[in-house]
Order: C-alpha cells, then structure tokens, then sequence
C-alpha cells in the first residue's frame, strides 16, 4: 500500500502545479486569488488521478490527461465553494482551513465558484494533443456529468432528502449523481485522450467508475461512524446527527463493508476487459477502499 | 424602426421556444423548473439576435446559430440569477416578477445558475452542423468571455469600485467586462457557424461589438436618469442614489449621448467591410442606441 500511497501523493504533486500554473495566468483580483486558495487545499486529487491513469492504460497523452484532470479537479473544486455557502451546507471549515467564504466573503466566494466551472471548459478546449472529436466529447461528457443531469442534479435531490425519507434506491441513486458522475467522467475524460478510444473502452471505465464511485460514498458513510477526526479532517457523526440516511443506517456496518468488498472486487474484474497495464489502477480501487481519510 | 421591432420579437420567440425545448429534456426538479423560470423573463434576447444576424450576414447554419445564441443567453441568465442573491445585489424583484432566489429558495437558485451556466457549453458541444475547429473556438471563446478574465472579472471590478473612486477609464474596462464581453461573444458565435468565418471577419465582428456594447450600457446610465419606471421595468435614479459613477456621472447627459452617437455610426461603418447584407445588423444598432427600455 506504501508504494501506491507514495505514487498518488507524486501525481496529486502534479495536479497541484498545474492548477497552479493554469490559474496564475488570470487577471489578478481578489477573486482569482479566491479560486487559487480553494483549488490549493491539500486534496488527494483522485479525480486527476482517474484522468492520468486512464490515459496511462490506453497510451493517451498525459500532458492533455493533466489538464482534462485539472478541469475536473475545477469542478469538483467549484461544487465545494457553492456547497460551503450559508445558503447551502454553511460550513465555515473545509479541510481544516476556513472556507473560501469566510476568508474572502460570500460574493467573492460565489463569483470564485462560477469562475473555476467556467474555467474548467476553457482548460479543456485549450488542450493540444487529443484530436477534435474527443475535445467536443469530452466537453459533452463534462457538462453533462457536473450539470442538472449529474453532480448538480445529486445536489438537488440532498436537498431534498433533507425533508423526506428516502428509499436505499433513492439514496444510491443521489450518491450516483452527486459524487459517481464526477468520478466516472474523470475516467471517460482520461480514455478520451488515447485515438485507440471506443465506446467500448468507455463502457468499461464507466462501470469501473460507478462500482468504486459508489463504493466511495458508502466508505464516507462508514468513516462517519467509525473514522478518526483528525485523519479525516472533518468531525464524525455528522450524518447520525444530522438524521442523514446513510448505507449504514440501512444495512449496519459490517454489511455496508462488505458491500465495499464487493464493488471493488468487481471493478477490478472489469479493469481486465482492457488491453495495457491495470496493476496501478488495480491498487487505486483497493487503496480507495481501504482508505481512512 | 418598426419594422425592426418586430424582427426582434419575432427572432426573440423563436429563441424563447428553443431554450424551452433545450432545458425541458432535463431531469425534472425544482432546479429544473427555476432553470426554465429564469430564461422565460421575456426579455429581448439582443445576444442570440447577433449570433443569428452574424450567421445569416456570413452564410452559416441558422439552427447551429440558434443553438449557438442560446448558450449565450443561458450564460446571461445565470449572470442575473447569481447577481440578484442576497450576497450580491440583493433584488427581490427581475423584470418585474420575483427574482429566482424569492420564487425558489436561494439554494436553488444558486443551483439553478450554475446549472445554466453549464447547460450552456452541452449546448455548445451538440451543436451539429459547424465544424469541430470552430466548436471548439465556440467553447474556448464563450469560456474566456464568461469568465474571470470576461464578464465574472467585470463582477469583480464593479464590486471593487462600491469601495473606491473608479476613473472614467476604469468604469470603461468594467462595462467592456461586464457586458461587453458577453455582446462580443454572441456576434463571434454568429460567425463561427460559417464555414467561411476567419480572423479578419472575428476582427471586425469583435471591434463592432464593442462599440455597440459600450454604448449600450452609456444607454443605461442615461436611461436611469430620463428613463420611464414602466417601459424599463425596474426603477429610475438608483445610481444617483447608490452614489454609482456612471457616464452620465463623468460626462454629463449631453455629451453621453453624442457619444452614444459616435460609438453606434463607427460601428455601422465597420460592417461595410463585411461581404454580405448587413442592413438589419445597422438597423439593430441604431435600435440599441435609441432604445427606451
């Protein structure tokens, strides 16, 4: 697990630069400086990592899978500014440091969300060495995936399911929505930077992608219950006191582990349908479901 | 000028029926029933009228053009619904119905903007009759108009300058922002659905949109002084009371409108470099200029 532990830090390593580097070249105000604070918070960049590592696996370009990474990375980034808000979830704390809008006001903070989901089209549409049709793909796909049919699509149905008592179904289905469609886009996004790309490439990194993305989720449910606060960087119990409906209200968790097991032993099956080398991404669906953080 | 009214009436249903068609194939929510409330203000649709008047002026694909417009306009409305929040402007009231964020709740009106804002590029992206290198320049030049260095960064300026004493020279680069951007986007899009578009043509399509953008928002200082509440829809005065340091603020009435003038005959006079009939492009910037509302 070290190796892999030590590879994931190496390619976060190169996400954060890029987005650096991507984001410095904006006009300078305080809502560029807003945009970079929230994209430097010391995040796992596992949606990058997707991103790399698919192009890894099917001989794509990385320098192109580093900046469609980098975009999913703004959106994901984005989608954390406006949850933060007081009108949504007003946290004033994201991974130990004050969420973007206590340290630079709401206005800033909703202007720096609208400009990272924004930025991430441009990132994209400046990438150099994917050809024509897989850069309108991917803008397809991302747009979908982040919009009211995908991650926002998720948001609205959390919103909801703070008023009413939902089915485990209704809940998977949320999970899907709200963390899965980004997860399984930075995957797409990463084939989509090899010419050898295919639907059924795209097929198979999209059922990898829904297994561990789902996985993922019912692992933060777990972690809510039995996680260690400063590991996760976040407090414990949240979900039981705020009477959240998680997969270990439904199932306990010993089964909701085994659920996890169970995900991940069979998107690492999948991953065998594909001609190149899987061993890392093998080790990433494990280290996902093993994770304490 | 009547006769240019209804052009634009007319152009304006026919973009108000396809944002319509494009937004009710979405996930059906509360987010998706403020998404189609924001863009059914029946507003004039000025941005998707130049993105159809440049296609037809260059020859291009009207239906690609119609799309084209729409991105535009749903980009505009996400602009008002995040600006009329309590953050930022705090108006309960848009083109004299509650405002997003009073009809829907805040949160999903926040939802409802950034979903808008990436509708906009899945529209883009679907577009079928324009070719892929100018899909791609839609979605990079849309992305850098709507943005932090565009009309995002425009946000940022007028913010600052509640503040501060901006110039004359500093409220120009803020309208060019602002507004501008946006007006400049919408002609360059008309463009990119021809076949024949090049940069020259992008040149002057761009050069005329600023002219026009410029003095379109002059209109605006202007109308807040002499306009009538009911043709405008919203109150007169307000910047004289905000203290906001307008055109008419720096120049006096007079001298803004002959500037209006000056901008609206040097933006006619571009348009003869273009091969083709650009006589209702002329007439809508003399409309622009003369409009009451």
């Amino acid at each position: 697990m070290l190796e892999i532990n030590n590879y994931i830090k190496n390619q976060a390593d190169i996400v954060s630069n890029r987005l650096n580097e991507l984001l410095s070249s904006n006009l300078k105000c305080i809502v560029s400086d807003a945009m970079i604070y929230s994209v430097s918070n010391g995040g796992k960049r596992i949606r990058p990592f997707l991103t790399m590592e698919f192009a890894r696996v099917l001989g794509g370009d990385i320098s192109s899978a580093i900046d469609f990474g980098c975009a999913v990375e703004m959106i994901h980034t984005y989608s954390l500014i406006h949850d933060d808000l007081p009108c949504m979830d007003n946290d004033s704390i994201r991974r130990g440091k004050p969420s973007c809008h206590i340290a630079f006001g709401e206005d800033n903070a909703l202007l720096a969300g609208d400009a990272l989901l924004t930025e991430a089209f441009k990132v994209i549409a400046n990438v150099k060495n994917v050809k024509s049709g897989n850069i309108i793909r991917a803008v397809k796909e991302l747009s979908n995936s982040a919009g009211i049919n995908g991650m926002v699509g998720g948001q609205v149905l959390d919103l909801q399911f703070e008023k009413s008592k939902p089915t485990v179904d209704e809940v998977i289905e949320m999970y899907s929505l709200k963390t899965g469609e980004l997860l399984k886009v930075s995957s797409i996004l990463g084939c989509l930077t090899s010419d050898n790309c295919d639907e059924n490439i795209i097929k198979i990194a999209t059922e990898f992608s829904k297994k561990i993305g789902l996985a993922f989720q019912i692992v933060d449910d777990i972690l809510d219950v039995v996680g260690d606060e400063k590991t996760l960087g976040k407090p414990v119990g949240s979900d039981d006191k705020n009477d959240k409906n998680t997969f270990v209200k439904f199932y306990g968790l010993e089964k909701s582990k085994e659920i996890v097991e169970k995900l991940t032993s069979e998107a690492i099956d999948l991953l065998d349908k594909l001609n190149g080398n899987t061993e890392t991404l093998k080790q990433f669906a494990l280290y996902m479901a093993q994770r304490t953080f």
